[in-house]
């Protein structure tokens, strides 16, 4: 519709995830609008992002050194191991601030439709840190955390089998119910069993 | 909350408009998963945009050329102009197919308190292309196309003021009254009121 370099900013923001062809055409004439500093940094955060991020040698999530700051801080509990699908759910449960382990990231879940199998994801290395001691220590729980839908539960379920015959380690997953400020009344059926099937004593 | 070279991609991201941390999130690590050429891509995109864009020289909108498509086209009407706001305002009116004149683009529209008066707009562009023939021919219509807030009214009054003097020259404002597939019931007092007040014969 427009021409020239205009149109390819619109139609490359387009391409973006969450970013429609409205939203492409406000963000390419605000950028048409701002100073060339501010585009620089926009464009070397991207040249920096493209020229490869690196991801923690122990954990795997994103890092700017070597080893992240998490698997870095002496403080954090080295007996427990929280498995999770995404550096993003990482940041998701260090938000709950209820958790001082350690993480494991496994890159993504079990997908066989999308040609993702056991080797794509981060498994191996999962088992070879329990196996081993981390820092002289042994690890004691793993808590799965991967997604509550079918691919998270299927590799939630694939780990299960992998770890529980360690000797020592205790393998738990996280609770499934009602989410905190929800409504029974709409909570869909499969929540809802969930909440039935896990509730607790008071 | 991340390190290094991701965080700073999703604080970029987060700046521009209509995204939000969430949005900016999800679009960085979209990118980490893209291959490198679609991010050279984008980047070439904004190089391109950052180095400066071509404005026509008669109309003023985003070009390509020296002289954009529209006013190149030989078939357009050149008796007819339409003053708008904005390059994205051309293509609005563009869309509608309903329109086969010329444009001429403000960049804007007058709002002394952010310090834009007459001059820091196209208006004596304006005021010369209508005073000179266009291609030997007279222009015989201005249509003002601006917004119809406070700011576009205001700029469509001074316009007037200023092109009222021309022999032979029609001034015209765009119709205000309800959207199509709208609800009186819903809409606003001042809409409402510009409907009554420019109301048709059947």
């Amino acid at each position: 519709m427009y021409e020239g370099p205009v149109q390819d900013l619109i139609d490359e923001l387009g391409k973006l995830p969450g970013v429609g062809p409205k939203s492409a055409q406000r963000i390419a004439f605000h950028l048409l609008g701002v100073e060339p500093p501010d585009i620089d940094r926009l464009m070397s955060a991207l040249q920096k992002v493209r020229d490869g991020v690196q991801f923690c040698v122990v954990c795997g999530t994103v890092s700017a050194e070597k080893e992240c700051r998490i698997c870095a801080d002496p403080r954090r509990d080295r007996t427990i191991v929280c498995v999770v699908e995404e550096p993003k759910d990482v940041q998701a449960v260090e938000r709950t601030r209820e958790f001082r382990g350690l993480y494991h990231v496994l890159g993504g879940s079990l997908d066989p439709l999308s040609g993702i199998g056991p080797d794509q994801l981060r498994i191996r290395e999962l088992l070879a840190r329990i196996g081993n001691q981390q820092d002289g220590v042994d690890v004691a729980e793993v808590i799965i955390a991967t997604d509550p839908n079918t691919e998270g539960e299927a590799t939630a379920t694939y780990l299960y089998r992998m770890l529980r015959d360690f000797p020592g380690l205790t393998v738990t997953r996280l609770a499934s119910g009602l989410p905190m400020g929800g409504d029974i009344e709409f909570a869909d059926e499969l929540t809802l069993g969930r909440a039935l099937s896990g509730r607790r004593a008071l």
